[in-house]
């Protein structure tokens, strides 16, 4: 079995997605060691005690990024994680904490990257005009939204969406994303060819 | 009967395509008024002569971006085209130009748009490690592959995939595309909300 460290900030709908899919038995590799949040009011948290799964709050607030990484790093150790998932963890890793887990760290974003990184990626995309939105799991490295790519979903706007509705059916096809990255990561032999996820 | 006037500078595996759709009624309300090519040698030319189109070359080496772009203008318009397809056509248009066939001008790109606009769009898309490939069908405006988008096809990447053998089924998409976008502009009623385009 391998451990899974989870980090939000927030709600953590794909937290909690990869958590049932975990429980479903979908994700047969993989135990969740430990939910961790930056943040005190994160929904997460209560979603994580509810489930029992430890969580475990660091606050960030009025820490220097490189003491509160260690923090959160020191924690991960402790737990033996072998691969860290960020769910909604509004945080931007520093290069000293991506080498502690290198190609062990996932991101989920909403939208088909490189197109549309950063926030409000599924509103971009809806005033934008696109036709195919979508969203990605992709390796965390130095820069935002940008490591290799593990696992992407296309969604097609209709005619009748809103943003709202958008972003929902995106939201859907992130927590089958996220589980399957999950899969491939921990199950897989894979090289990484210049970004290019290619398996053995 | 609406009149369409393609541009090209090469091969034109997407006008060939046009053309075939055209033929067997599959772009019912519309002729292929003229081919217009700015390359004396580009394939697409005799293609069109073949098919018994009318195959019009103005040369573009050694004139001016405004003198080449009022003759390619002055030709359409007198043949009363109502509709511009470009279709490999290597030149960016003056601001003029586009201003003469307002949101009357379609261009086809092998990427989802705005990811990987410019020259070789698969081979980047294919370096950069993507899941999700494709194509968009889009109005001209003044800028490089940016006007509002009237199609989309997402094109899965497969894991024996190289670039050639994912340009090609890009390119088999590219021709369902633009025949599509071709129709929807001929005949749906639609308004441009911000740079999303709305059916009425």
């Amino acid at each position: 079995m391998k451990n899974l460290g989870i980090l939000l900030s927030g709600r953590g709908s794909n937290f909690e997605a990869i958590a049932k899919n975990v429980a479903a038995g979908k994700i047969p590799e993989a135990r969740i060691a430990v939910v961790i949040s930056n943040e005190p009011d994160a929904g997460g948290m209560a979603i994580a005690q509810r489930m029992g799964l430890e969580a475990l709050l660091i606050p960030s607030k009025g820490k220097q990024r490189q003491e509160h990484d260690g923090e959160v790093v020191a924690a991960l150790h402790q737990r033996n994680v072998d691969l860290v998932c960020l769910a909604g963890y509004m945080r931007l890793l520093s290069p000293w904490f991506v080498q502690q887990f290198p190609r062990r760290i996932l991101n989920i974003h909403p939208s088909l990257l490189p197109a549309f990184p950063g926030l409000e990626a599924q509103e971009q995309a809806f005033a934008y005009g696109v036709k195919i939105a979508g969203c990605t799991v992709h390796f965390v490295d130095e820069e935002l939204d940008h490591g290799p790519i593990v696992v992407q979903k296309a969604v097609p706007v209709l005619e009748t969406d809103t943003e709202g509705s958008l972003a929902a059916r995106i939201l859907e096809q992130e927590h089958i994303a996220y589980a399957e990255a999950i899969n491939l990561v921990l199950t897989e032999s894979f090289d990484i060819a210049g970004r290019r996820l290619v398996r053995r």
